[in-house]
Formats: structure tokens, C-alpha cells, sequence
């Protein structure tokens, strides 16, 4: 049986135009190499994580605990986005029954890809010190880092299975420029609040792989349909990364909030939210199959929506009760989306969405960032006292004067500038990979490893080593059986 | 062989009864608009974590910096509690060979109910402010709400496979409202130390679930018995579960207690009696198989018991080599109950433990509050300090001339309380489930996720391009081929 | 079908000398019981976990707050190790198709004991006190526990598969002693740093497994060369083990370094050597194949040496792009010991090393001392400051006027300490191991979970409710079937 473990799929065409051996090392090397040389000329250390700055911190502003750094405040929470970007999202791709080596592997290459150049995008835009011309990085970059990745991760997910990863690499590269753009005009420019990232993170990445995906459209896909969903252990690896993004979605929200009660409310919110958002998941789930049975791909998915949707106002006072009832609408409207919503892109918008972003990121991103611009218009004096209102919404400045019903309403336009980013950006990078050098598989060879991976011998073949000698004795005598195995291997 | 993925079961009666499109939406529904409705009454931030209240705060404390905020002291734990609730119970509980969609989705839905739940339940008798008439939530709140849920998940470990979601969500909204009962008398009434809970947890929830299990003893469950076991890979899935318990139990046992050397000694104490607890139990489960062989059962599971009976002790000044004491002993009784006693149970008793929660929570659960009490008998003001004393055991206000002998004697008596409630509750509760209408699958479909879940194809239908189409061809041809396919699938 | 998961290996000579059922059993028991006695002769809780002993340490140090207790710089780092000990080291041995229960299992055992004997070995040589004749410990000690197991567990990846759990126990018995020794001559002696551990953790740790497996050279392991490899899940399961280990690396290398500013550089800089190292790791792996195609193995492990090469200098200011550079380069060097070095050094020398471990941790840890020297040698006081540099390289007291160069040659020094310590303790450990009485398995046995583990049946037979009856009536009619089942599974 070993010998049928060479896919047949390998003796025809496909396999030429997955050949990657030049494109994905040059990429890879070209890129690194203008890393060193782009963080040698403009990343240094911040004051909290020099040693001399540090310790000139400390006197200068009077500090006498070392736990005083903002290295304690934001930790733990960085972890947890780290756990989040690299097992969170890279297993929740491997739900394919042949593709969980490209979702987790191809996850982990642009992850590591992207937080390189994230670090140096965002500096430009954030944190460039006009006198030294240095970007000074901490605790806090490295969690905007990781953020800045979510983006093109989210758009791996409408193109899994169907880009090759020196792809990838581009996607990559021009989703974190194209979010460091928009992230600087929402937060910047517009001065919105956007801490957990509804608008900057899911708004721009689920539309910008949407319009992508949408310019890569195959119409000969279903010649792959074989591979295209999962098997019981890859269903359970998928959960693995649906389950820590769960988890971890209170410290995604509330990573980059401010010290004190911003992180904490932060935290119960989107605790909550995400609570409510399983129940309607399910009840969902149950009543859209004839049998009332749950499927899989609802709880891995639409159980996440209520964490996308609290990303802008779980930093608000937006009350315990007002978090579950976010979280109450999600689940159903997410599920909705995988139930009726994805099938119909597919079919009638030619929009093929392999991990149905749309209705994981794109529609709750962006009722995410509607509903931070209505609890931010809402904000009063009363429930946030003078000084909280300030601290919450960075109304200081040349923003002091800013009522909070303007501050709605830039909120909201900041949602349509991630959607407009998402889509322009998306459409424009499509047509990039579109041409015929990048080395992506054909349509019968899609969500297949097997393109780009060298691929362990199948399940079936470990004998037990009595069987073992017997069928390597009989391969050689019994026609029939060998032929038999080979078809049903 | 995609025709023969419909499984068989489905032409016969037992679908019927395991039919929940629509209980289970209702359930979901009714239950969580009353989440919604009742967290608008009285659900509020506390005072950490509402804006205008933590610059009260700060004030009115004299804190100058916000790391003082309880968030810092506790969140890291949270969230390793929080692991342990969805991917620690829910990946232990995939064991089975075909049911670990169940295993890991319903623990999935009955704790995101229960969490909800406890916070209301736990607030009305904790924190309900008599004046307001509101409950105010922080991080702690949330900590104990994962506790809370804990009691229920435990009681899932005796029903894996047996009973339908809805009957879980039933389970648990009885088993949550218990909790905070007995929680209430055990904590506040007898006044007992618990921050691990040893007593209100472990005791409470084993029992619970093994009376329901007892009234729900399936006298025809061996024909679901070819399926009532692990494969290699599930045994792995649990694995992850089991592994995340261990090693974030001291978190678990810590997070709740005294800031300070309180949270730093119960971590001491709970990691080393853990780390004990594993070399008995390799070795009893060694000795009790005639070959030598390891058991994954026991490793998966009686690892764990230490943890378990340290959650009353951990707290205390036990001792490092007391507490290594208590882990040596831990592995020897539950490895010794997953190997004699779960099966005389079964035999005798009529009582199906599907994961042996016996083992590894009711009786280490015991074990735990009894050693509890010990320890605090014999606490000194020699060892802990007036200070110390005063703040480990909180005996201030109207506890202040309590006696360590009768602290130790108030602690034995807690645990024969959790006991009590875990034993007539479940009785209760066991008889509620046993109406017919619940969607409980029949005797000859248990441990199935076939009765409740959309299944993906078997493993054994990824076919390579070639081989399909062969195989496509051959099966309007060969009618050997096909009928031998169906036969093996 | 299940009559065949027996397997025929049992009924021939291998499984007599895996039979452990005495001397597990025995080896468990005999060295938890030293371990009580030992600790409760020597281990007793320092000063900020004791509770008499903190609010003395409050007072005496005029400290009002308790976030100001070592464990709260600490604990989140704490926790990420032990994720990675148990689930990082665990998962990623579990890649073998038949030997993930022994990964993952053995993993744990040797874990559970080596830090219990860690915690007395280190406290010896380090912190007993010579009045009281007692050791204290607190996190921190736990830290460097689970620092000390990780030498006995990477050697264990070299072995993993050819030896017993007896073996393992004896191997990590010995890792301990000397690692406690090694250590106590690079930190305390030489006054090296290494906070991370590249010498006293992975050099010592790779050579001593390296070492080990030399001794223990097996001619015809090829007899179990089928086994010898990994299937499409178990390489999922290992890539858990690899991505938890990448993720937490920053906590591995900041866990024990200084508080502030220390911790705070030392995760940026591994954070982004890490992230340099996959971009080179995938580069090499698709060049080093003729269709470019990727392995699984080369990204599982070869993407972690950054962490290992950094663990010296990470805590030095060695800047972000020199972090770079380094991850850079160990990308390449140890993509390229899978390819090229591992193959010839198990022809040429003899050396079986089942995870590469050479490639992963021998060679990484050794750059990681010698590049951690140059930084050293490096360092003025320009750049760290005058307070800055005595706290990073610890130049107080007799080590006052050591000069940096002084400095960086002792830690290159420190470097081949930690070799020598490896090999040479590993050639005795290794003869040790070849007394014929610790149950380890025959040549053609190795590899298999079945000589040390009740396997469960194999997947195959699920069989759904209708074919397994058919089944069952088939297999007693048709001869042509069964044999052909027997044949097939």
C-alpha cells in the first residue's frame, strides 16, 4: 500500500504550476533581508524596555516599583493574542479533510511574516520620532503587532485551499500596509476607539479577503469538491483554535484598553458576550437542519462572532446587560450567515469563501463598529464622571471639545473606511495574484497538501509487523489484492 | 463509500427520541432572553471595574497607581481557570471513540449557560447590595463563575454519552442553583475555607453527577458497548485536556485566595503535590495490568486527583512535603478506583460513571475537605503569624474568637454538607430527567455523536484524484466492490 | 477486525524484556518516598510565599502593596513554561504514527519527578541556608524546576522511542544532578548569565542526549524502521507541542530575568528572533527538496532555534535587529542539520537521534553561548548605563571590577562547560543504561506504544450499528473476507 501513497494527482499537470522551490525561498530571503536592514536603521528599544531609558524612566517620573512598567500591565494579555494569532487561527484552518498542514503551517509563515513588518508599517505611521527618525518599540507594538497580522489572517480564511503561499506572502504584505493606513486614519485622523479592533482588524481583513477571493473566483472549483470539508479528527483540531480564540477573546479586547477599570470592564463584556453568543449559536444551529442536528462549523465559527462584535464598544460602559445582547444577536445572525448567507455569495456573487468569513468578520466587524459608534454617542458625564469620559474616549487635546453625538458619528465613518479599505485594497491585490507566476494550484487541486507539502505515508499503512511480512509476501503473489488496495487506499 | 456514511442507526426507532429541533432552540432561547432581562435588573460593574467608580476608588483608597486594580492581581489566573473550564473538561471528555464532538461542544454550551447563570445566582446570595438592590460583577465574579460551572461539567463526566444537551442545560441550571446554595452555607454560614474548592466543587459536583447517573442507570447500555471506549487519537485529543488541567491547577486552587504570599503559597503547594501525584499513579497503573502496561486512562485522569484534594489545604500553611503527601496518596486511591472500583460500582451498585468522576473528583474531593480540616486544626499563631492567622482563615467580624480546633471541626462539617447537597440533589434532579421527553438517546445509541450532530464523512473517503475516479467507475461496474465497500466503511 | 489489534509482535521474544510491571512500579515508588523524606528534612517556603514570613518582609522591607511579591512579576511567565514542559516538550514528541502515548506520556512522568529532585538539587547548590540548614523556596524556584527538567526532556528527544520509562527515569535522575552541578559552576563560579538557559539548558541538554544515544547505538534499528515516521494527524498533534513551544518562548528566556525593563527586552527580543527564524526555516525547507516541496519536521522544530540561540544574550541589549540576525541565521543552520546533518551523522557516527535534537537544541544552545559571549564582551556602559550594566551582568560584590571582556570570555567559557558536562555525563549515563535490565525494548519493537501501553483498538473498527452486525455474521460465513480484513487492517 506504500507505493500508492504518491498521489496520482502527481503525474499530471497541477503539480507544475504548485512548483515553489525558486519563488517561495526568494521571497522568503528578499524579505527577511529587508527586515534586518529596515529594523538596523529604525527600531530601537522604548524607555520601558531600555535598560538606561528605564532606569532614567523611574526618576524622572518618580516611579519606585519595577512593577510600574507597562510590561506588567499588558503581559499576560499579550500572551493570550499571541496563543490567539498563531493556535487560534491556525487551527481553526485545519478543519479541511487534506489541507490542515497549509492552514496551520501557511498561518504560522505570514504570522511570522506580518509582525515583522507590522512592527516597522505601524512605527511610521504611530510612533516615528521626528527628531531621531527611530520607531521606539514595547509591550504595547507587539500586541498592535500581532493585531496588524489578524487582518491578513482573516483574509487566509476566504482563501484557504486556493492560493499558494508565496501568495500568501503578497496578501500579507500589502494587507499590513493597506492597515496601517486605515488603522492610521480611523484612530488618528478620525480619532475613533477602537481597541479590539471591530473596524481595523475584522471590518478591513473580512472584506479585503472577501474582494480578493471574489477577483480569484474559480468557476471549475467543484473539481475539488472532494476535499473541500472535514473529517471527525480534523473537525476536533479545528475545534483546538476555535476554542482558544474563545477564551482568549476577553484579553484580545482588552489588550491595548486602558490600565485599571478600561482593562477590566473590557474583560467582563466581552466575557459575557461571547457567553450569550453559544446559546443562540446552537439554538440556531439545531433548528436549521430538518433532523435538528448541530453542525460543526457553527460552534467552531459562529460561537466567535459576539468576540468580533464587542471589539469597538466592550471598552465602553456599554453595561453587562448590553454585552449579552450583542452576543445574543450574533450567534443568530452569524449562524444565519453560514446557513443560508455563504451559499448564496457562492452562487449567485461568484464569491467563494472558504472558511465563510463573512459571517465570522466582515458582518459582525462591521455591526461591531456601528455598535461602538451608538454606545459612544450615548456616553454621558453621568455614567463616566468628567475624568473617565476623557480617559475613554482621549478626549484631550484637539479633540477636548468634541461632543460625544460627533464622536458617534466619526465612529461610524470610521466603520466605512475600513469596509471601503477592505474592499478597494482587496480588489486591487486580486488582480495582483493574478498573474500566472505565483504558483497556485488548479482548480482539481485545490485544498490538497499535497501541493506544497511533502506528505507522511497514510494511516492505514502501519502493519503490525506479522501482518506486515505476510502482505509484503502476498503483494507479490495476489494481483487481485494489490490492485483492490490500490483503488481503495 | 459516501452513501454508507448515513449511518444505519437512522432507518430505526432510536433517532426518534433524540430528536431536539425543537427543545433545544427553546431551551437556549427561553433561557438566555431570561440572562438578558435578568442581568438588565441587577447586574452592574463593581467598583474596579466601572470608569467613574475606580476613580472613586483611587481616591477615596489613596492608590496612586492602577496596577492596585484587583484585574492585576488576578487576571492571569482567570484565564488559566478559564482554559481549564473549556479546553481542560472539554478535550478530557473526547475520549471516546464517537463521541467527541459531544465531549467537547456540549461541556462547550452547558458552561456558557452556567456562567451566566452563577453570576446571578452567586450574586443574589454573595453580593446583592441590600440598599440598591444590584449585584456588582468583577474579575473575582467572573472567577467564580467559572467555579460555579465547574460543579456541572463534573456531573457530564458520569453522563458522557448517556443523556441529550437538553437534559444537560437542565443539569446544570439545577446544578448551578445548587452550588450556590451549599456555597452559601459552606462559605458564609459554617464560614469555611475553600478558595480551591475541594468541598463546594469537586464533592458537590462528583456527587451530584454520580445520584443523577444512579437514577439513570441504563440496565441495556452494553449494546452501545462497541462504542463505549477510546481510539488512539481520541486518547491524544484527551490528552490536551488532561494536560492543560494539570498544569493550570494551580491557578485553579489560586485564584481566589489572599493576595499576596496567600495566591504564591497555595501555587507552591498545588504544583508539587500535582507533580507527586503522577509518579503513583504511573505506578499503580503499571502494577495493575497483568503485562506492566500504562493505562491512558488512569494518566489522563488520576494525575489530576492531587489536584483535587489540595483545593481546601492549598491555602494553608500545609507544608511542601505535606503537601507531596497528600499527591502520593491521591494517585494510589484514584488509580486504585479507576481499576476496582468504577467496575463494582457498575457491577453492584448500577451506577455508569462514563469517565470515572468517582476517581477523581468525589472521593479526592472528600479527601480534600478532610484534610482541610486537619490542617486548620492544627494551625498556629506560631506558624502563620496573629496577622496571618487572622486573614487565612478570615476570622474577624463575628468569627473572631472562633478556635482553630473549631474552625477545623466547621471545616469537616462543610464537606459532609457538599456531600449531602451533591447526593439528594442529583436524586432529585436525576428523577426531572427521567420524563420522557428530554431527547435522550436509546440504549443501543449511546456514546454516538451520530444522535445529535451533522457528521462529516469517515476518514477512509479521501480518495486520491486517480483512485476516484477509478473508484467512481468501478462502482456501476463492480458489484463485488461496492457491496464489499459498504460492508468495511 | 479486532481480534488483529493484538498485535503478533507479543507473541514472539520483544515484549519479554519490555515487561516493567516490578520496576516501574518499584523506581516510582522508592524515589517519590525519598523525595517526602527529602523535602521534608530540607524544603520549607520562602519569605514571600510564607504567611508569617511576608507580613515580616512587608514591615522589614516598607512595602504597602502585595502586587510588590515576587510572584507577580513572575507567575504569568511560570505558568507559560509549565505550558511548556508538559504540552510544548509533550506534543511535539507525540510526531511518531505509534509512539504518541509514549511522547507525550513519558514526557510527563520524567517532567513530574525531575522537578521535585530539581528543586533539591538546585536548592543545595544554591540556596540552602547555612544557618538553618533548611531551602527556601518560592516561583522562582519553580522557574528554575521546570528549567531543570527541560535538560533531562530534550535528551529525552533523542531517545524517544528506544528506551523504557525505567531508562527515562534514570536518564533525567543523572540530567538533574549534573545540570544542578553545570549550573551551579557557569552561574555561581564563572558568574555567567544565562537567564534563558542556551548553555546550561540546551547545550548541556543536546550533548547529553546526543551522548547518551551514542552509547546506546542500536545496528539493526532499521527492524523498526516502519514505524519510524509520522502519519497526516500525528503531525498535527506534534505541531501543538511546537507552536505552544514558539509562542511561550519570550516567557522561557524573560521568566527569571531581571524585574522591569530586563523582563520586558528580553520577550521583544525573542519574540522577533523567533519570528525571523520560521521565514528562513521555510525557505530552506522548500529548497532542500527537489519539487520544493515543505517537511513538516523541518517546521516544527527547525522554527524554534531562535529561541534557543537567545537564550543568553535575550535579556542583553543586543538590539532588535541583532535579535533579527540571529533568528535569522538559526533558521538556516538548523533547517539545514535536518536535511544534511542528521542522515550523515547516524551513518558516519553511529548517532540515532530520533527528533534531531542536534539540530534543534545542541547546536542553537551552542551558537546561543558563544553569540551571548560577544554581547557580553560588547556591552559599555554607554549603552546599558552605569546601574544598568552592574544589574544586567550582576557586578556587584567580588565580581565589582570584572571588565566586560573579562566577562565575555567567561561566558564563552561557560559554553564549553556546559558541553563537557553533556558528553561526558552522557557516556557514563549511557553505560549505565546498558545494563540488559530496564526493559527496554528489541531492535525490531522500537518505536511502538504496544510495548508499554493498553492500546485501544484500532480505528478501523467503528463499525456503525447495521455493518457491524452484518459483520459479525459475514465473518463466520465468508473465509475470503476475513482474510482479507485480517490482511488489510
Amino acid at each position: 500500500m506504500g507505493n500508492c501513497c504518491e498521489r496520482a494527482g502527481n503525474f499530471f499537470g497541477p503539480q507544475n504550476n504548485t512548483y515553489i522551490r525558486v519563488s517561495l525561498p526568494a521571497v522568503c530571503f528578499v524579505w527577511q533581508i529587508a527586515m534586518v536592514i529596515l529594523f538596523g536603521v529604525f527600531i530601537r528599544y522604548d524607555e520601558e524596555s531600555d535598560e538606561k531609558g528605564w532606569h532614567e524612566f523611574k526618576k524622572s517620573h518618580n516611579i519606585t516599583s519595577n512593577i510600574e512598567n507597562d510590561f506588567y500591565f499588558r503581559y499576560p494579555s499579550f500572551q493570550d493574542v499571541h496563543v490567539m494569532i498563531f493556535v487560534g487561527f491556525g487551527f481553526l484552518m485545519t478543519f479541511l479533510k487534506r489541507y490542515s498542514f497549509g492552514g496551520v503551517g501557511f498561518n504560522f509563515l505570514i504570522a511570522a511574516f506580518g509582525l515583522q513588518w507590522a512592527l516597522l508599517m505601524q512605527g511610521w505611521f504611530h510612533s516615528l520620532d521626528p527628531v531621531t527618525g527611530k520607531i521606539t518599540i514595547g509591550i504595547e507594538s507587539l500586541i498592535n503587532a500581532d493585531f496588524c497580522c489578524a487582518g491578513s489572517l482573516i483574509a487566509y480564511g476566504a482563501l484557504l485551499g486556493k492560493v499558494s503561499p508565496v501568495q500568501l506572502m503578497i496578501v500579507t504584505l500589502f494587507g499590513v500596509t493597506l492597515f496601517a493606513v486605515e488603522e492610521y486614519i480611523i484612530l488618528d485622523l478620525l480619532h475613533c476607539r477602537d481597541a479590539g479592533g471591530s473596524m481595523v482588524i475584522h471590518t478591513f481583513g473580512g472584506y479585503y479577503g472577501l474582494a480578493i477571493s471574489w477577483v480569484l473566483y474559480r468557476p471549475n472549483l467543484n473539481l475539488s469538491k472532494r476535499l473541500n470539508g472535514s473529517v471527525y479528527h480534523s473537525d476536533l483540531f479545528a475545534m483546538i483554535g476555535s476554542l482558544f480564540l474563545w477564551m482568549f477573546w476577553p484579553s484580545f479586547n482588552s489588550a491595548i484598553t486602558n490600565h485599571g477599570a478600561g482593562q477590566h470592564r473590557t474583560v467582563i463584556n466581552t466575557y459575557l458576550s461571547l457567553a450569550a453568543c453559544v446559546l443562540t449559536t446552537f439554538a440556531i444551529s439545531s433548528m436549521g437542519q430538518k433532523k435538528g442536528k448541530l453542525d460543526m462549523v457553527h460552534i467552531q465559527n459562529a460561537s466567535l462572532a459576539a468576540g468580533v462584535a464587542m471589539g469597538t464598544s466592550a471598552e465602553f460602559m456599554i453595561t453587562p446587560y448590553g454585552s449579552i445582547i450583542v452576543g445574543f444577536c450574533c450567534g443568530i445572525i452569524s449562524t444565519f450567515g453560514y446557513l443560508y448567507v455563504t451559499p448564496f455569495l457562492e452562487k449567485r456573487l461568484k464569491l467563494q469563501d472558504t472558511c465563510g468569513i463573512h459571517n465570522l468578520h466582515a458582518v459582525p466587524g462591521m455591526l461591531g463598529g456601528f455598535v461602538g459608534a451608538v454606545v459612544a454617542a450615548a456616553a454621558t458625564e453621568e455614567v463616566y464622571g468628567k475624568e473617565g469620559l476623557v480617559e475613554t474616549f482621549g478626549l484631550s487635546g484637539k479633540f477636548e471639545n468634541r461632543s460625544m453625538s460627533t464622536q458617534g458619528a466619526y465612529q461610524a465613518a470610521g466603520t466605512c473606511v475600513a469596509i471601503a479599505f477592505g474592499l478597494v485594497g482587496g480588489v486591487c491585490v486580486g488582480f495582483i495574484l493574478r498573474f500566472p507566476l505565483w504558483g497556485d494550484p488548479a482548480d482539481d487541486f485545490c485544498f490538497d497538501d499535497e501541493a506544497y507539502w511533502e506528505l507522511p505515508e497514510d494511516e492505514e499503512t502501519i502493519p503490525p509487523v506479522l501482518e506486515y511480512n505476510n502482505h509484503m509476501i502476498n503483494k507479490h503473489q495476489d494481483t487481485h489484492e494489490s490492485q483492490f488496495s490500490l483503488e481503495e487506499s
